[in-house]
């Protein structure tokens, strides 16, 4: 029988421990590197947050493993028994550029099912948490279930390069979604837009290639208030592999669906 | 002789009340409508807060003149003498939505230029306030001139909107700078966006339709730390009338216009 409460007390305090740490680095200088391609940047912030979880989480939780972005976790064939996803710094751009708009982001698994996320907004000091079946909150306050609203007086999540690029989805699909929604908006940290998503500030998300550091933590949190978490096919998100991800108020997900998602892509 | 000393200590006074009143009003319910088409919302608080800096300046100076954006500003036939330009909430679709990412703005100028800009980032508490010729400030903090950046450095601000409609510019002229650039971002609120730029949190900003109340104080605060506001084409912007606005650290204004903005426009 698994002890989330324990799990969920060393969680925060951990969380809150490396809030301080990278508000603290705010006054050094950041080393800058890049992963795979130029713009996919890493800090030495992001690292040495990672490996402070994992440190962590190993000595005091011996038998859960860890799937982190930074490579400091273990290597996973699958999600059997408890496993922490950890995106140490989601959003490095904004944290680089902007000094705010990213979050640390931890979701934690058992058997493939996220019990616990935790989106912790370290400039603004917000935590947002969720343990699956209890409720949502923002830092003491617990989010209320999100309403119904249609497309039309939606905002909608999108960053402009899914409109214009052809890598991932053909364009057409979502210009259509874009012009139709009140407005759209851009915060560059799916943590961040997920966490929006939950506390209701933003409608709907749509995105082309999140892996599941970016939203094992949101999707625990927007679920628990009722908000729907799936492809761009309305289908459940693959948790070892990357993902076009959209998300949603409940209603407004079926609608976009229909409307523009399912409709264009069998056109 | 203007005692711009004078009007600024006034300004921050009643920035920080009306600032102070938005924050209160969190607690009471919205009156939501809409202006000259259904998108362009409007609430009880933009009117009530223009309503307060309008008494306030006729009092306290009774030569000077209004230009806001609710109406309750006099009607310019030009900028000579001293004029406000307000917007008492710039971001009012965040404001009704995410309670957040808006902003008090206000301009004042002297027969047409800018002397004194302030945008205050009501939840932030982050006052951005720049004195011609005396520096910008973020709070009590002197903001640096801004730097150089390259374009494949640089963030830009652009809301996808821009991307994707036909009405005010071929997308085609947007489009290749999009996808040559680091990142993109939408924050909703040119104030916001301006903020910024000064602050070097977004390194250029393109939108296409801004009214003088929109960017007059952040143009003082831009060009304050070494930025440059000007319209597409890199021309200075009509200050009586809508505008579409190119802001940008130095260098990269230059640099895109050449690589971008007036390669395709001529071609």
């Amino acid at each position: 029988m698994m002890n989330w409460a324990e799990v969920d007390t060393y969680a925060k305090r951990w969380i809150m421990e490396a809030g301080m740490s990278i508000r603290e680095s705010f006054t050094h200088s950041l080393q800058i590197s890049s992963k795979s391609e130029p713009n996919d940047l890493v800090t030495n912030i992001d690292k040495e947050t990672e490996q402070f979880f994992a440190r962590n989480i190993r000595e005091q939780f011996p038998s859960h493993r860890i799937l982190g972005e930074e490579g400091f976790g273990d290597k996973l064939q699958s999600l059997n028994g408890v496993v922490w996803i950890i995106d140490p710094i989601d959003g490095t751009m904004n944290f680089i550029h902007q000094r705010r708009n990213f979050a640390i982001s931890i979701g934690v698994y058992k058997d493939g099912v996220g019990h616990l996320g935790y989106i912790y907004d370290v400039v603004q000091d917000e935590l947002y948490f969720a343990e699956k079946g209890k409720g949502a909150f923002l830092n003491d306050v617990q989010l209320p279930n999100l309403q119904q609203k249609k497309v039309e007086e939606a905002i909608l999540n999108i960053n402009a390069t899914w409109l214009i690029r052809n890598k991932r989805m053909d364009p057409k699909i979502l210009i259509p979604l874009a012009n139709t929604v009140r407005g759209t908006r851009s915060f560059g940290s799916a943590a961040i837009e997920m966490a929006y998503i939950a506390s209701g500030r933003l409608d709907c998300y749509i995105t082309m290639r999140l892996s599941p550091w970016d939203f094992a933590a949101g999707k625990v949190i927007v679920e628990e208030v009722g908000g729907i978490v799936t492809d761009l096919g309305g289908n459940p998100l693959n948790l070892m592999g990357v993902n076009p991800v959209f998300v949603s108020k409940p209603g407004l997900h079926q609608e976009i669906l229909e409307r523009f998602l399912l409709k264009n892509t069998h056109s």
